[in-house]
């Protein structure tokens, strides 16, 4: 079974809830990767047996960070109209909130459409080097990360960059068949803009994430376990949080995602 | 009183409970103006006694059409920390829901700060000229639009642009100082996109909206009731869905807001 899936494997526990572990597999440098959580949520709607559709809009706050150990989902639809469904989501360790979420699920129709942010000019993934070395932190090794522009500073001198923006293949590590929870992981794989911007380790956390789902589940098919193009960036940084804006397209060039967040910096 | 003050007034009715009604001066084609109702769901964290900070991020979704008249907004501090807040704020019409929303607020502290997405060039907001006639729906009138590029279509032909982006000068109408509700609000006053790229009037309703505010209160008097920049583009269209990314910056060149959302739209 792949890490990803043992991951995000909820059990029942009554209506609308659910009971989940963390996963050593996805330990970040103070509890969990943060996707894997944001996964860990929407699969609460996933698996509900009231959902209708495929996710549109995913919103996680991360309220609290996790203590590794067993967590509790709530999952509640709000609202259910003809071919869409609102979904408020909360994440518990014991009485506590760790996590809060809205989704919006909806039944995807055939209509005229277009992209207007295409796949940048890159290299292909085999023509793109993977990192010589692990991870810091655990959950980088489930991922294959192949840098083309803006990766990990190669001194933390505290130089400034012109810009945060960072360009990357990635897939999970071993591969396996994109589905929207992995993708939901997958938006929150870039590492902190600041860092880009800075080449300084400030401490950070992010606050909330929100992925906008362009693809439905026949782009997903067609992208199986193909390497996705992330491209991030910051827009500003001020009084300890910073934004990111971020798309991910699949190799064939379709725009999968797009995805934003804030994250808290110390200083 | 200014009818914005007017439109987001709502009346105490419990703990975490407020009452409002929708109002005229903000009236769209059918129910009223997304921005307003979305700083209306705002109203009640800025109202609630417990609330620690100012906003960060807020995300309100569209779960239905608002009738015209009453509606009841609930609000939960469902996480406090030492200087960040996590909020569930839901609207509801009778025992539908209508809202769904979340929010982060915290205290600022001074930080190391730089911008990224810098003012564009743009002519002064006197330098640009007010649209001649009156809006088709009651809000528009509420705003005072300056647009620089990509207004709306001269003509409706389906003929299609190049891209979706519009950038005008805005500001309520008449003028009101700033505060994080009438910025909220002003976070949705774009056009659709759609409309943009395609110069043709389908159907559409937001989804879904998410703002990041940079924004902190100092920066809100420092704007009085100056005009906004705002700047706003689609980056897909797919599958009755597409998305917006905007900024919205003072005269003064500060970055206020970066905004994002999800629109439905027919065909």
């Amino acid at each position: 079974m792949h890490a990803f899936d043992l991951a995000v494997s909820l059990a029942p526990a009554g209506e609308g809830t659910w009971q989940g572990h963390t996963s050593p597999a996805y330990a970040n440098m103070i509890g969990p990767f943060g996707g894997i959580t944001a996964a860990q949520a929407l699969q609460a709607v996933m698996q509900h047996p009231q959902r209708l559709g495929d996710p549109v809009a995913f919103t996680v706050n991360f309220a609290a960070a996790l203590q590794d150990g067993e967590f509790t989902v709530l999952a509640r639809p709000a609202r259910t109209n003809r071919s869409t469904q609102h979904w408020i989501v909360e994440v518990r360790q014991g009485e506590a909130t760790v996590i809060t979420a809205t989704a919006v699920t909806a039944v995807r129709r055939e209509t005229w459409g277009i992209e207007e942010v295409p796949l940048p000019r890159v290299p292909r993934p085999s023509d793109v080097a993977a990192p010589d070395r692990k991870g810091r932190v655990e959950w980088i090794n489930r991922y294959d990360m192949r840098f083309i522009a803006g990766g990990f500073p190669a001194v933390w001198d505290g130089s400034e960059s012109q810009h945060s923006r960072t360009q990357l293949w990635v897939r999970d590590n071993p591969p396996r068949p994109l589905d929207f929870l992995s993708l939901t992981a997958l938006s929150d794989v870039f590492f902190p803009r600041i860092w880009r911007r800075r080449a300084t380790l400030t401490p950070i956390g992010t606050v909330t994430m929100t992925v906008y789902f362009h693809a439905g589940s026949e782009h997903l098919r067609e992208t199986g376990d193909g390497y996705l193009l992330g491209q991030a960036q910051a827009q500003g940084f001020r009084n300890g949080y910073f934004d990111q804006t971020a798309q991910m397209w699949n190799e064939a060039g379709e725009l999968l995602v797009t995805t934003h967040q804030v994250v808290y910096y110390k200083e």
